[in-house]
């Protein structure tokens, strides 16, 4: 159920038997030179959708704009500053709980929002109003992101780019994934760009002259759909187990 | 040109040679029993996407959620505070100015934002920073919504009733329009709640028992295309004035 | 009553009988050339000190200094951020419930202060602790104030000229009235100075040289006690209104 | 020259000729059962109009009510928590030197104002913009404080009333004086309230059962005529002092 | 009781029969060319540490670094912003409270922390969670302070010299003092360094080429552990004190 | 050099030819059964003293209490709220830019301050003041911290064990090394609690009972030795890669 397409009398019903929303967040924010800026929004609203379809749980519209700045070197990258992100996401969090919510999905798609949203995740939790958790569709599905590519990358790599084909295969520029892959940085772990265990880099294009991280020459259509479709089955396996568990369970344990 | 469906290398010549932007804001909350929660942001994306496909100037993706307290008692009303609405809006647009934006126009379909966005746009411009204003689709073709529609009104009537018509008209609860009418305010002025001068409500629930203001049933999707069209003209013509201002003078004036 | 006058004993008996506070505010900004940069705050004062006389209810001390950064411009305005004022107002107010007030007018003297007051009211509606509303005198008699004079202007016009002629006559300087109106604005409405719909100014400089948005020619002291009694007349009558609601029917209602 | 009284074009020469401004800040507090709550603002703004009197520095308007939550028991005081009084204080100040106001004497003329005015002044100079300083009356003269009466104390004794019975003495309840002397504490010193080192009380009733420190029954009209010129000379010549003074000379001196 | 020294299940009778704990702070500050930069903190976890050992009452790890910007001319002075300081001191303390603690005595040996403690106790005590005093080790034993000198002074003076020499004597320089006597500021009372009332400083360096105050030709080691035995006795009987009392005694009295 | 021992003049040298500070920072909070409370702040204070004493860079005090309140269930766990701790450490971090610091390595052993410190260290990058690292002692030695122990685990495991019986051997308890792997989480891996994807869990005895994660049977202080040599040789290879950058090669890169 979308919640932006409803009229509020016909919410009535879900929010008497139901106390779980999914909220699609992303970012705005350069992916490289094959893929659109809204890669992050356009796969968090894709996947929280398809999951509501699939379950009838609620889905709010989705927050467009994250915690970027570590890509604000290439045009057009948008953010709002980390303690401005917080708050706003924590308040409207907070006010949902008006209706009756008391749990909460954030189906996120940028990894540079996550700090942020387990924060938030812990305020709304300590103060016990509602149980809010992160969730990271490829961190749903490490095996199968590792199987399908050769080379992935944390940003701008053939999982993402596999994702858009299959979301919104028109705004790929297909002709440049080589382009990308040569003019990126393709083999990027955890301890490219560290110094004797200190993380030296902050911004992307400390490591990635292009933006891009990881070879996106073998992503396709075809993959995005088995990726989407596997993520979407771990959403809905997730919403499900959420909305199941008493509120009690999910609150902070008491003092030993 | 749409921000979010383009890649950082295909956006570069348009920061050389241009410094607008425009940016929809709209909310997510109760418009009545016949139109979707949906309907301000619905409204203010389908405008900045229309004028920026005619004019060639960047929209950004849509702020979907604004200040929207006083609709809280309706189920599905999603809110962010006003200071954490104010802040994450500063936040972006002056973060839009590292890539050169120095005037941006908040495309905006909810009243409740209108005098956040005006304090954002001073502190911008007090800042020197940027030029920000509000525009109010409504208030750039006040004749025409006169003329359309026997009783207006401010909040879900007959103007917003119209509109998503045309824009998304499959979310419409056409059957609902009489009952709209019946179980709200049909009849709203600047005076209605008022005491002795002072407005003494706060809430929308406070002066309609189903959030209707107006009565919205001579709306049709005809009119509605009317007003999109009308009110798109105008911002065409705001946001080509707008970028033919030199910065200048738009910046505040100096002290006698 | 005036409650700085008073020794705390002797305002026991009131606090336990009324729970209703009159706080006066201003702005100390210009005025134009022929009126004291202390109009607002000394018309605010003025009209709620005549009200609590007359009712016996309680007002406090003024705040001298608002929201007032769009005039600038002028030698000696002064004002304080928004953020500021309304959490110094906010937290005034809510001290103020300490002692048992939960319902307090604001009497408003000044524009620019309109919005802040109303959120700072919000807040503490919304929290459930008082009830508070903004009252702006000239919004209580609007048909006088339009009757009186022949060019009616929201700033430094012949409303408040007339104000000031009446109250503190002595501060007028009656030989610049029509300087004031020829350096000026006489004939400002509601779309001067907006451009397709959208409200293109921020300080009052960029309308008007001198400061003056009217026609002040036609203000006389006598217009002015005319004014100054019937906004008492409605300040009286809406603080004995609110005085007699239960306080159930003042705070937010509930959830339909 | 009192800013609240002129009109903007009266006040260019100042501006153009000086730099300093007096601010009155007091509160609206408990003064024990003798004297007005107004007690503080009273004195303060007496000094400082006087001082400009005498001068020609510019007196801006009274802040009416400061940090005095530690008198909160006794019915009608006001008071505004500390973080939100010294960020109006601080905004207000600031904005003062867009007119070319660089130093700025805090008259003050209640404690608890005290070390809040000493932050904000050291804000000011630290960022460069302001040099700011407190002074509070009985400070200036302390010797003559001393000499006048028996038994002085730091609230609501003496000196204040002393003070009141000549500013406005028809507030002064000259018949509650021995009954505020014997109801108070009279003889308070550094020490009482003290548990080995450590100051163990917060607020005035921890001490003082109707709010008075000191033995006021020796306290005159024509004692606070002598107090109040002997403050407002201080102040003339503190002015004249910080007038004369080049700004490099206030600013904070440099690294070692 | 060292808290960081135990592990917690050896903490967990101690919160069952107490609700005390001593947070030491103070600064890291140039204390003159004499003395190191820690000696505040260096006194303040020394006094604790001592009367924890001699009370059993808990004792936690020291907060180092505290409000010293009066100091920053002066090589390696660390200071934290007030607001910062106040609320990273406020958040800990709140959050003892969730172990049963409900009274704390901060061990202060820094006076620029003073006011600052006190407003965080305040805090504390106003909203009923905690009661939390300032302790500072001088103002426990003024007389002895005195009479072990020619002459004090507030920082750098042979109170803290003498307090060093006995607790960390190797970071004395103890051939030093001299200097440090005749490049500072030897005699400094209340009134240096006003004008006609008020302070006009706000450094150290203001008043101080070399940030001393006081001779500090006569401390010696066992001076300072006379002072240090004598105001350990004193934060004894303060903790005993405080420990013995009733909670509803520490926390705010009830209105009039 | 440690700071908090040298008087101001000896630094001063130091100012003038270096521009780099170790800032140690911890926890204070429990580790489980056997190892005591300040076991993460006695980590970082070791290490980032013995790489300031082998490479002669400066190192400040320590900060002792961080963010923890995922250990609050156990008796002793201090914190501070992430803003409060934030703001603390990046005014102190900034206020060090003004003795001439430009580069920081924030020598971390707590894994809930790392986001903090990141988070901290970018807003100084952003803002060009400063450029500082995290650096987290383990994650400098990987392959040696693996090898070592059968069974690790990121919270009271094996190697802060280990640490700790070489640093501060008195404080661990041997006798219950068994117990504290049998009753908490002896295998943690990354997807421990996670459910299809997320991270369902917030505080640590949401997954072990005694707030242990690891098997610190075959911990030693032999290997202790072992791993505080390893990790400050990382930590003094650091420090003087980092003091060879131009200050140019740290900020943030330019746009593209």
């Amino acid at each position: 159920m979308y919640l932006a397409d409803e009229a509020w009398p016909d919410l009535e019903s879900y929010f008497e038997t139901e106390s779980l929303a999914l909220v699609p967040l992303g970012s705005t924010e350069q992916h490289g030179p094959h893929l659109p800026e809204g890669t992050d929004h356009l796969i968090a609203e894709a996947l929280a959708r398809e999951a509501a379809d699939r379950t009838g749980y609620l889905c709010t519209p989705t927050i467009n704009v994250g915690v970027s700045s570590h890509h604000r070197q290439f045009h057009g990258t948008m953010w709002a500053n980390a303690p401005a992100f917080r708050d706003y996401v924590e308040s409207i969090t907070r006010n949902l709980t008006y209706h009756g919510i008391d749990r909460v999905i954030y189906v996120n798609a940028h990894g540079g929002n996550v700090q942020h949203l387990r924060e938030v995740g812990r305020r709304l939790r300590d103060s016990g109003d509602a149980y809010a958790i992160e969730w990271m569709w490829d961190e749903s599905i490490p095996d199968l992101v590792d199987d399908l590519f050769e080379q992935n990358g944390p940003h701008g790599g053939p999982k993402e780019t596999a994702m858009i084909q299959h979301i919104a295969g028109e705004l790929v520029h297909d002709d440049r994934l080589a382009d990308a892959r040569d003019g990126g940085l393709s083999a990027f772990d955890e301890f490219t760009g560290r110094k004797h265990g200190a993380r030296t880099f902050y911004d992307a294009i400390d490591n990635s002259a292009n933006g891009v991280f990881g070879d996106q020459t073998d992503a396709t259509a075809e993959k995005g759909q088995q990726l989407f479709e596997a993520a979407s089955d771990q959403l809905v396996r997730l919403s499900e187990w959420l909305a199941d568990q008493p509120f009690e369970s999910l609150v902070a344990k008491r003092h030993v």
